[in-house]
């Protein structure tokens, strides 16, 4: 196993901007911080022991390893290629997901996993540098002739998981393997002045893999290349009849909407971050925060899910937000993550944390099974019972995406700027960092989140410095914070961070009271089918009606009464350990034939009932039923 | 020109169900009406002289004729096919509605241009009798290895064309053409057992081209080899890993909703119906009676449009019809009244005959501009004024296809049984024709539809026979209908046909007062986002806003005040000349900042509007802006 961990292992950082220059915030390493929550680490466990083995499973049942084998040489046999034609890539998040893993514990099992998939991607790549088992196996002689077909897509994953995996690992068989494509690449593609050939990424990931190797590596021309992909884009050199579908419609600074493929949008925007985060150049960072506005204030659901559209897994048009057919791919969310990080990175702005906060709990954790095992492709917001979770897809991209995240959790719990540590994430935690001042800081977290709003944060070892906490944007109202028992002088303010100055002492003992309120939120007018409707919030959770709570009705007929203060908690063991919440309300069925006609006046039956809500993230994991997270308020 | 037109017309039936022994009602040949209606024949002209030539236009520059001619060596160059994989029909749709046009009078420019095509694709079908140039040019070997490539598909159309060509004009190149192909087809498809090679069409097409040629020629492998294809349906055949949308998940008689390609789905069930009228076979008309319950109580927009989704064109879940992405395929509405038309022969249903109409007015007429030169493929119900029609698609099966329909508009306006004439359609017409019974009849039709209710029936031969007079479901109330000034001794019911026997008298004048009343409509409760909201009808047309005539203010916010009765009617020679409306309402404009928020007291400015409200079919034909169907009528 010694090709897979050497005994030097590198800070284990999931997005350095550690060194970059315009970067208010850098990261702190996975091995800097101990996960101690219950939440998490349950998760964490799934992961590691029955999801990523399970994955691999299914990555050698469906022929993707074969694959490899087959270019090489070393698996005879039918050269024809297995699968979908970007395969490689779920063989490439595995490994960044089981890389995450490595950098805080050792796992022998994982280790002789991940010693396979190097040995055969290694093994299959091409003497000048080249590897995608698609061309090589289908197409031989028709290496990058369309953009589209996800050749740079796949050099993007590879770069990112050998990254992640020599971060992690500090062995570096993977990412030689990483820089020979990422050099082959910087050799063929650029402006035609260069003597290259123009050229851009279909699917949008080849910059963010780039940008993280030239972090990696120091070579400055993997930054260059990636600047190369962003500045080219906007000019239809992706030969798309529908260039918005890759958000190849229009150069960047000029984009005004998030358009086109969800996971390729927030990528790219992803990549724009991390660009900015290097170069700087204010008019990318103001296109960012356009479109943030844009995203989250037109085309973004309730849980935080992007792309409303099955139809070439779009975003829609403004306020176009259907529940039932959303298509809020578990893979657009955590894009979206990965682009909130970055502002987050470059701003220091709680309402970036707020949503990548919002979208993990509702609209990521959904994407993944209590039992470890199923995922879901779209996360809807309404089902009639049909939408059920699936232990692997011919188009695999979101289990491996969804390990990766929860791999990685620790990582976004805390960040570091000259002499601040700022607190992102609630979970019991311990944090051993240094400063960039040099200031050795050592904390811990409790708290039973996201049930419970109690956080309690103990400096560990004496400093002076600076303690940035995030107070939520959900809170009604600003938590209670004290030091030691006493209520602290600083002015609290919700969706933002609350800055504690001080020369801390050993013990000292900071406490957040979040008020966790339920919350009925309404939707913006124009979304249509939400008029007269609520979503039941608590904390950072969204809630749901699932009908095997609930079945002496059709939960479309269920009008909730009163307002959030008449909602009863009920904290339960069901679902991995949940709090329940009860509702009242009246069920009222509109007698009425057929699909239209003349208006009259509305007959109804009602009665009264109670209902159960669950957290969304915990939906379909009981037996098949109907389930909506928006409910009327008014009949 | 002899080759287009020879001197012994066959009379020109559009469905032939004349000799169906399993059909209720048969058709009256096209030149047995001659259309005198304002409406009707603006719309025919505008057909004939722009359409169908702007049509032949757009296929010659688009290569489409010149896919024929490289298969046959008539035009040299390179081998590759222009365009979509099944352009041929379009030329066979566009040879179908010319042939409707020659029925009734001749046109030397027409007939040059038909002259081309027939020449053109006679010149290209191989000498085994296969004809599809996308697999001559492009994959010579490969004919018949993917089902779902549209092979049949395009024999289908072509044997429609064929047949109208040789109906309407009594020459039979066409027609020989697709015999050779057709018996291609039997030889090669059908039962292992009869050692041929199980198949099924991707595309539903060919059964109706197989039974319509069945009908010209007498060939009764024609028939079989139809049915064969409907009895092999829903095992797979058709190879697709989403067996519904081509309606290939269970066999005809187990299918219990309109689901997949809506198109696909329509032309399915025609030629079920088609099949039931040859043959028989109780559950097949149950079947279809089911799936039409289905689609018109759950799955049809007001406008009787089908198929919601974007996504594979299909038809969506029950009660799943949003307004703005509606897809709504104009080639769907077509078939829809081409299944209508079916059902209504085999069971002389006024419902059938209502819903054919509606769809004609509201689904199929919205597809195609005043100009006559630009379609719409989707006919949204609204629209934030970016969707516009286009002069031609890269995939143009809805142009030529609205072409046939209007060609053969003149068929959908009577039928005949027996003794019996029914008069389906309320337009200026003149029916000269003889009844199965050997009765002689001769009658005209006076109107003004669909701006005026009053319908006059002038029974122009002497004759004892029955007069069956629709008299339209939309009614609010029983129409008046006299003859000779004096009310009728029968009952007369709305959504039903009103059957008038006597022993007329030349010069007997029978007169209907339909009262076109303006009707708002509501929607199912269930149709998440019409709660609250109207529909604006007259007669049988439904209504729309377009911001055009409604500048001062955005059309979402706009409440509609009253009842149906407060709308005033405003005759314009706007558009074609329309009656228009003019609604009394307010503009509410609720505060609200951003996407959701907590629940609270909604603060609106409002301010009293009167609006104009447009027939729908008219839309998008000026200055482009927002457009809607339907309008709020509660805050």
């Amino acid at each position: 196993m010694s090709q897979v961990v050497s005994t030097k292992p590198k800070p284990a950082i999931v997005v350095d901007t550690s060194k970059s220059p315009y970067a208010l915030l850098h990261p702190v390493a996975l091995n800097d911080v101990r996960l101690k929550d219950e939440f998490w680490l349950k998760r964490q466990k799934f992961n590691r022991e029955v999801t990523l083995p399970s994955q691999f499973d299914s990555i050698e049942a469906t022929g993707g390893l074969d694959n490899f084998r087959r270019v090489s040489g070393r698996k005879e046999g039918e050269s024809s290629f297995y699968g979908f034609y970007f395969n490689d890539t779920d063989i490439y998040k595995w490994l960044e997901a089981a890389s995450y893993i490595l950098a805080t514990e050792r796992d022998p099992e994982l280790e002789r996993m991940m010693d396979i998939c190097i040995t055969e991607l290694a093994a299959a790549q091409r003497d000048d540098g080249y590897l995608d088992t698609f061309y090589e196996l289908e197409r031989h002689d028709e290496r990058f002739t369309n953009p589209d077909m996800h050749e740079l897509y796949c050099a993007g994953h590879l770069f990112q998981a050998a990254v992640a995996h020599y971060r992690a690992t500090g062995e570096d068989r993977l990412i030689n393997v990483a820089r020979r494509f990422a050099d082959f690449i910087c050799n063929t593609f650029g402006t035609r002045e260069s003597g290259k050939r123009p050229w851009v990424d279909g699917h949008e990931e080849v910059k963010l893999g780039l940008i993280e190797m030239y972090r990696a590596t120091g070579e400055q021309r993997y930054l260059d290349q990636a600047q190369y992909f962003v500045e080219a884009r906007g000019y239809g050199l992706a030969r798309r009849k529908d260039p918005e579908y890759c958000q190849d419609h229009k150069p960047f600074k000029e984009m005004d909407a998030m358009v086109g493929h969800a996971v390729r949008a927030v990528y790219y925007t992803s990549a724009v971050a991390d660009l900015y985060a290097e170069r700087g150049d204010e008019d990318y960072k103001e296109t960012l925060e356009h479109l943030w506005k844009n995203m989250t204030e037109k085309r973004m659901y309730v849980t935080g899910g992007i792309g409303a559209r099955y139809d070439f897994e779009a975003f829609g048009k403004d306020y176009e937000l259907t529940s039932e057919r959303a298509y809020t791919e578990t893979c657009a969310a955590i894009g979206s993550v990965m682009w909130n990080w970055r502002m987050l990175a470059l701003e220091g702005e709680a309402k970036y944390t707020d949503l990548l906060e919002w979208t993990i709990y509702n609209a990521i954790l959904s994407g993944w099974s209590l039992d470890g095992r199923g995922y879901f492709y779209q996360n809807p917001l309404a089902d009639d019972g049909t939408h059920r979770r699936q232990t692997w897809f011919y188009c695999a991209c979101c289990p491996p995406n969804i390990s990766r995240l929860v791999a990685s959790f620790a990582s976004y719990i805390y960040s570091v700027s000259d002499n601040t540590v700022w607190l992102h994430l609630f979970a019991d935690s311990q944090l051993d960092t240094t400063l960039p001042s040099g200031q050795k800081i050592k904390l811990s977290q409790q708290s039973n989140y996201p049930w419970e709003g109690k956080i309690g944060i103990t400096i560990e070892s004496a400093g002076e410095f600076s303690l940035k906490v995030r107070i939520p944007g959900w809170c009604d109202r600003a938590p209670d914070v004290t030091i030691n028992g006493q209520a602290v002088s600083e002015t609290v303010k919700t969706g933002s961070y609350l800055e504690l100055s001080r020369n801390w002492q050993a013990g000292d003992s900071v406490e957040l009271d979040l008020p966790l309120e339920i919350k009925f939120l309404e939707a913006h007018p124009y979304v249509l089918e939400l008029k007269d409707q609520i979503a039941v919030t608590r904390g950072p959770l969204v809630y749901c009606l699932e009908e095997v709570d609930n079945k002496s009705f059709d939960l479309r007929d269920f009008v909730v009464s009163g307002t959030a203060k008449d909602v009863r908690l009920e904290p339960s063991d069901d679902l991995g350990g949940v709090t329940k919440l009860k509702l009242e309300g009246e069920v009222h069925k509109k007698a009425f034939e057929g699909l239209y006609r003349p208006v009259e006046e509305a007959k109804y039956s009602a009665s009264k009932v109670s209902v159960t809500a669950i957290p969304y993230y915990v939906w379909a994991n009981r037996e098949p039923g109907r389930m909506q997270v928006w409910m009327k308020n008014k009949i």
